[in-house]
């Protein structure tokens, strides 16, 4: 069976120059995922329109479907519609559905349709429109020689809805029937990449080829995934994944069901789950674990009141961390953290708490105490532990690992995990 | 003079899966941007022997330099290496200075040399190792046909040292004299895309089209970009640019400089000037608002306390919102808001503060308070100021959204800025 080709085209300058990172292209590969296909390739060109048309021919002439990503929009360097007519010896042409859409997006958004705009309605002759429900371009698509050519927007929430209410039905039609391949993710945090590897080489040294091995560092999850492409691999998968679920141990938060679940996001869970809530008292991190809290729909269940006690004044007065304690210990010390969870807990109604205490750099290290540092204290009234860790990495990495290991701190406590953590960073987080 | 032809290509499957957003391939551009240059083309590869080698055969024969990110560690997945030898028809063979630095490696981290790791020593014979000081993986580059080919670690911050200390040199010898590539960046935040494209054409209908303008919707800021290629367009900017300037006004951030700067960055740079202090009262923002000033190295100096306020007992308890007032308004209320402003400027020593009171989303509107409602009161104890906003966006876009024009709000009270901002997003943010 012949697996569908499918090339993506990701276009503008902003990509080519690192002022934009691209997460379209993730975010169009999630999709595929779901009806069981891959993106094989995936080319990034600057606004420049020959550059554009002729990759466009080029792509067309290999593959199954294109998606052309961005250079919709009403500015001057906006020019997929120009260069898919130029690879494709068609006119532009003003599109008629879609200059009805853009009335209609003007007139519920009660602004004025300007010229700008108007750009947005030269379509390729012979193109079909593709809806566009949240912004003002429209998609469209263009069968050229063998090849299916989808243009879609830039705006990820544009694009993403038109991948799941036009796009994706359109493919999900013409993938063939028989193709098995089969992928399980599983979220990791608390050892690390090669750890597992050699975990895998000693204890499961006859773990089948077929069953294809992939590892992912994430932010800050670790990722491990499992391939099988035929029917009996995934039969050796069924076997080998209890053993490797049982090697990983309490190591494994869960398995990527539709799409990969957030540290804070387990928690939140977990929390809802028991019905319990948690609070938090951030120094290091100033506000950041609240936040990953916070992202997460249905958070205000378990989350009433986070703390960013950022200077030592602010950390007696707020939580009532005694003066003593800072002068004799330091705001980077057992007693403190200890104290600011206390503080927490007591002011509040809070069946757990995460308090962090740390140097997140690039100043204020010392010889004994160096950038990197950082005490962690977590737990409940009545069982609250303490960990002192060093990560050494630039600010913003530190925030987020410390946060996430606060959080992974306390999972493994409401799980009653036995298990030790190894916190100490191999390939460093993205 | 020609420009110096500069490609990437990216491997992995957790980039083609969607699995990790690829923010390698703009830190690189970035930097041969400070070198005046820019990269041409970008493919993006799966973790597949045959295509790997296929595409560096291809991408090297149209190409100056060709750097290729990712696929250097230690596990099953990882083919740089091999695929090099494939496409340049040489041999794998253990280079030494590898297995040097990787016992070096080991022995700072107190850590066994496992046989996962001793596969990052086996590289393609002949090529030069590419010292890393930050990670296990050295990286190796070789001459091929007529192009220098750069293979460099997926991590991050390894590639950013290996980068800026080993490839960012060699490379800027190779620039050839004389090319003027000159590139400005306005960043932007309270005006959008099309608003600003018909100001442009309205009032600078002479605009110089050898000063090319694109624009970019960022995270949340919105950058105008100006370049120019020749010693002629360069005076024509200068010319240009101070008008739109001028049409623009406190819109304008700034310029960027290396980097772009994140409006938190700019408001903690005001407040460091001024020698002033802010706190934060954030309930639908949970904490973000907190946790962007704080990754802002110096952010102690202008930041001591923010209360994450999510339920309402807790605005009363913590913030001294009064029971009645939240009975009477709600949570999401100008009176609410104000309240937690001044409870928050009660509790602290700071002379401003932002707070925040939303439904985030997607539970919890109504028919008078919609998913989006935001009221948001921002100044001194002397002048605090209110605004509501409707802002209909997926729950993590809003508080992203929410968050920054807190920030921005602040940003113009704290210059004195007489001008109106309009928040209505025209291309939503990414």
């Amino acid at each position: 069976m012949k697996q569908l080709n499918i090339q993506l085209l990701m276009t503008g300058d902003e990509l080519m120059t690192g002022d934009i990172v691209d997460s379209n292209s993730s975010m169009i590969a999630q999709y595929l995922k779901d009806l069981g296909l891959e993106v094989s390739r995936k080319v990034t060109v600057p606004d420049d329109l020959s550059m554009l048309s002729e990759e466009i021919k080029s792509l067309a002439s290999q593959t199954d479907i294109l998606i052309i990503n961005g250079g919709l929009g009403p500015t001057v360097d906006d020019l997929t519609a120009q260069a898919l007519a130029l690879a494709t010896d068609k006119m532009l042409e003003q599109h008629q559905d879609a200059l009805s859409h853009l009335k209609k997006w003007c007139i519920k958004r009660d602004t004025a349709l300007n010229k700008p705009n108007l750009k947005q309605t030269m379509l390729p002759e012979g193109c079909d429109i593709i809806a566009n429900e949240k912004g003002s371009a429209v998609g469209f698509q263009v069968n050229f020689k063998n090849c299916t050519i989808y243009c879609t927007p830039g705006v990820p929430h544009e694009l993403k809805t038109m991948m799941c209410q036009e796009i994706l039905p359109q493919i999900a039609q013409r993938v063939p029937e028989g193709v098995s391949l089969n992928i399980t993710r599983l979220q990791i945090f608390g050892i690390g990449e090669s750890s597992i590897q050699k975990l895998i080489d000693d204890q499961l040294p006859d773990w089948p080829k077929e069953v294809e091995l992939g590892f992912r560092a994430g932010l800050p999850l670790l990722e491990v995934k499992l391939t099988t492409k035929t029917a009996k691999a995934l039969e050796l998968k069924h076997k080998y994944l209890p053993r490797l679920y049982n090697l990983l141990g309490d190591h494994v938060l869960g398995t990527v069901d539709k799409r990969p679940k957030s540290l804070a996001e387990y928690v939140v869970e977990i929390l809802t789950r028991n019905n319990q809530k948690i609070t938090l008292a951030e120094s290091c991190t100033g506000g950041m674990i609240a936040s990953l809290l916070t992202q997460i729909s249905g958070a205000s269940n378990v989350f009433e009141a986070g703390f960013v006690t950022y200077s030592n004044n602010i950390k007696t007065q707020v939580l009532n961390v005694d003066e003593k304690t800072l002068i004799q210990h330091g705001a980077v010390s057992e007693q403190t953290v200890l104290a600011m969870a206390q503080g927490a807990l007591a002011k509040t109604s809070a069946d757990f708490v995460i308090a962090v205490s740390g140097i997140a750099g690039p100043e204020g290290g010392t010889q004994e105490k160096p950038v990197g540092s950082v005490w962690i204290a977590w737990g409940s009234k009545a069982d609250i532990q303490r960990q002192y860790l060093i990560i050494p990495t630039p600010r913003v990495y530190f925030q987020n690992y410390v946060a996430a290991i606060g959080l992974d701190l306390i999972r493994r406590q409401l799980i009653q995990s036995t298990e030790v953590p190894n916190y100490i960073i191999e390939r460093a987080m993205k």
